[in-house]
């Protein structure tokens, strides 16, 4: 069984998309994932295919009606986890996105305009999922992101050489700088340790490189990593204490 | 002048993709922004045409090369804010998003496998931009990301009738939900107050709403927006200490 993707969207001509190039295009062909779309407007159920209507209490834009996105969630759901891109929701991790890659797949409801009748999140036990502190236009590029993030680590997609266990958010923290040839650019070398041939010192400066970079670029994470070692009987910082 | 947006990618023909079709799609028609790709390939040295070599001190993967990525980038470089589309980078913000819409645009590097030798941040003052805590399996994506959220907030693009002035970030806080027609759908209704015409309560019920899902679903978000009330002298609860 492989990673099976249903997007719902009022515009079905954006998939595959980005996703049908490159790595997720190569995996797409040779069947490591699936990708399904469901056109919104088929379940609409006046003559006018009417999707959307004004917003309850005035306001500008339109919104997207329960209960034609009921109806056409209803006619794929099985079972696999049933997200809608929205930014009023939780935001997408890395570690969401791994749990998602493990399961069979996701059904992705894509919205535009200012967004879904909320009833629906009641109704039906959708998940709203936002990739970011950002409004875009619609869902469908937000699931390109969930999509493309889940594809990467499906069994095979990347290879042996790069199991993402070394990338960035993996451990909590930013990855560590890159460097590579040519050894001296512009008047700018290499740092020598990397080039010491010393395994042991480069994964040192690695991690203390990860650690500043996170510390300085987002104090955010950095905080939350260290609450994590203090809370964690295995941490670092309590084995310390315990000696 | 409008909006010119130059991308730097090893996948040219991704673009315009999602961002051909829909809101970005019409806008790019009206010319209410541009779009123009360079082969990063096209500016290799070397006979085999190579952008990407292995890590200094060893790893999975390769690396950009930074001398291949300063060349394409010095041949479209005119003053444009330049970017990088990178997990190590600092989060996109809606208020980012807004200042680039209010630009002359930009020029986005798009990066592929381990990520960019990190000289080229030092002698390009490229800015690394992440749009989330996930990792994707190339910069394309991102920038479809970043480009779509700057193209709707250029002038005439959403038309008068939604300027985003409401919408989710723009206060700080996640937006209101929003209900539509029909009035019951299985057995749920609209929330009364919405229906009432009264628009001081609407406002209020709206104001109460957002402030308790952000909350309850970004209690990171919640803690900011209450530290700039507390910071700011014109803030909400600062004047009710002065009273």
């Amino acid at each position: 069984m492989s990673f099976a993707a249903t997007i719902l969207t009022l515009y079905p001509e954006m998939f595959p998309g980005p996703l049908g190039a490159s790595l997720a295009g190569r995996a797409l062909r040779e069947e490591a994932w699936s990708l399904e779309t469901v056109q919104i407007r088929d379940f609409a159920t006046d003559k006018h295919r009417s999707v959307d209507d004004t917003p309850a209490g005035g306001g500008a834009g339109m919104v997207l009606r329960a209960d034609v996105l009921a109806a056409a969630i209803d006619s794929v759901a099985d079972g696999r986890p049933l997200l809608a891109m929205s930014p009023r929701g939780r935001q997408l991790t890395q570690e969401r996105v791994r749990r998602l890659a493990e399961g069979p797949g996701a059904i992705i409801v894509c919205g535009r305009f200012e967004g879904f009748d909320e009833r629906l999140f009641e109704a039906r036990e959708v998940e709203p999922v936002s990739i970011g502190d950002y409004v875009l236009s619609g869902g469908e590029i937000g699931a390109f992101v969930l999509l493309d993030a889940c594809i990467r680590l499906l069994p095979g997609v990347m290879g042996a050489a790069s199991s993402g266990d070394e990338e960035s958010f993996e451990n909590g923290l930013l990855e560590y700088p890159h460097y590579t040839r040519p050894v001296e650019w512009e008047g700018r070398t290499i740092p020598e340790v990397l080039r010491s041939g010393d395994h042991a010192k480069i994964a040192a400066w690695r991690k203390s490189m990860a650690e500043s970079d996170t510390r300085l670029r987002r104090p955010d994470l950095w905080e939350r990593h260290e609450g994590a070692r203090v809370q964690s009987p295995s941490g670092a910082r309590q084995k310390k204490k315990d000696r």
